[in-house]
């Protein structure tokens, strides 16, 4: 007799509780241990019975995230408890946030994993832009990249192969380094008047969106000053957005920039 | 006052109504009209009210499709009619799909649109067979591409930027162009033992899985007769799906394939 638990890793989905997969709700309402991001919102989190212990876990500006090597012998050993565990992350378990690695090591465990997808902060603000990931005649894919590598390490990106213009690409992670992928991106021909949209906190109620010009990155002093988590999405489908310039008035109040640093 | 009903562009996911979104599942429950792609399986459809007015529209093999500008009318009307329209579509509605394009159409008359995002077709796949998207040391980002051009215009892709190594590629509606998909690739640089999944009809219970080497594409008679619609992931990660060649056999008997088809 197996009495060992199941681990479930759930995509949380961009943040708004009405994007959750039926399957991942029916996961949440039905476990004894939630482990969670925290940049999964509370709306999610409350999800759970109120019976069930909630474990922090992940990163959060400012705060040391839990080792990953420690959040495995967490799933570890409530799992071997015979209990029923949540991993709940933002977006997609299997579009960054090293879901593989931590189904990798429960399967070493003999511990039964169960992957429960989620929709992606691309989509999700896909879906509340208005501004598709692909459109005939603008885009003929979508990519996903990373503009963070571990450590600090220094961005290695194949820009030559990044900068395809029918392509929308969208840089998750790239705050820290956006003006060097933007330097990078025109370098290796994608045009400077390539449409980016910025999205701050996407799809919550916090969401602020920043559009301009590939070339404008680096003259936006603005840009480093968004809260994180910043979605960018590049590409000539960003030009479809209706509104985007409409909330610019608002970040701008919120944010303490000069008049120097709107306009530079 | 507004007299005009709202239109849904919905995704309905990869096909396991598990996998709608809340959002999706709450605008199915409550529609008047539901207008939907062949693709989306019955038990999805099936979850509309029994008295709301179905419509199938869409590719299906063997059939002729519904002409855009057809589906646009239908959704005008019934929408100026003040009903409730959900136009559901397989996967995501702004990830192909040509979802942008109703969306505009129906702005065009007035019509308020609300886009519902869907798990995509890759990510059902990446949950139901473990395999990630992406993975630290095997790749680092993810690219959809479409594999299909209108009216049979030639493939015109950008095969220098798509043969990275790093990066998973999920091609759809690539069956027909599967062969010379891969031979630019390889001929681009990217290394003939990349693993390839190919899984038709993805997270549905007719699904199939075939992997291979992408070098051997070409030799392999039996991908173009998988049936529709088929999803190529190709890249690293591939090659850590476990169960894949275990299902082989079963689609060997399945197909009404000769030897001289299969070597042919």
């Amino acid at each position: 007799m197996n009495c060992k638990g199941i681990v479930s890793l759930v995509g949380a989905g961009p943040g708004d509780p009405e994007l959750l997969t039926v399957r991942a709700l029916r996961a949440l309402l039905d476990c004894d241990v939630l482990v969670y991001d925290r940049l999964v919102g509370a709306g999610i989190v409350d999800l759970a019975p109120p019976t069930a212990r909630r474990i922090a876990v992940g990163k959060c500006a400012g705060n040391h995230p839990v080792p990953q090597h420690e959040i495995n012998r967490i799933l570890v050993d409530h799992a071997m408890r015979g209990e029923q565990v949540v991993r709940l992350k933002g977006g997609d378990p299997f579009i960054f946030g090293r879901g593989s690695e931590e189904a990798a090591e429960l399967r070493r465990h003999g511990i039964e994993v169960r992957v429960v997808p989620g929709i992606t902060a691309a989509q999700g603000l896909s879906a509340s832009t208005g501004i598709p990931l692909t459109h005939r005649g603008l885009a003929t894919g979508v990519r996903y990249v990373t503009g963070h590598r571990k450590g600090n390490e220094p961005l290695d990106l194949d820009w030559q192969s990044l900068a395809d213009p029918e392509t929308t690409l969208v840089v998750y992670m790239g705050l820290a380094n956006i003006t060097r992928i933007a330097e990078q991106l025109v370098r290796a021909g994608l045009p400077a008047d390539t449409p980016v949209l910025a999205v701050s906190k996407a799809t919550t109620s916090e969401e602020t969106r920043l559009s301009m010009r590939l070339g404008q990155i680096a003259d936006r002093a603005l840009v480093p000053m968004l809260p994180s988590p910043v979605l960018f999405l590049i590409g000539r489908v960003a030009g479809l957005a209706q509104e985007a310039e409409a909330v610019l008035p608002q970040v701008m109040a919120d944010l303490p920039c000069s008049a120097e640093a709107r306009n530079g």
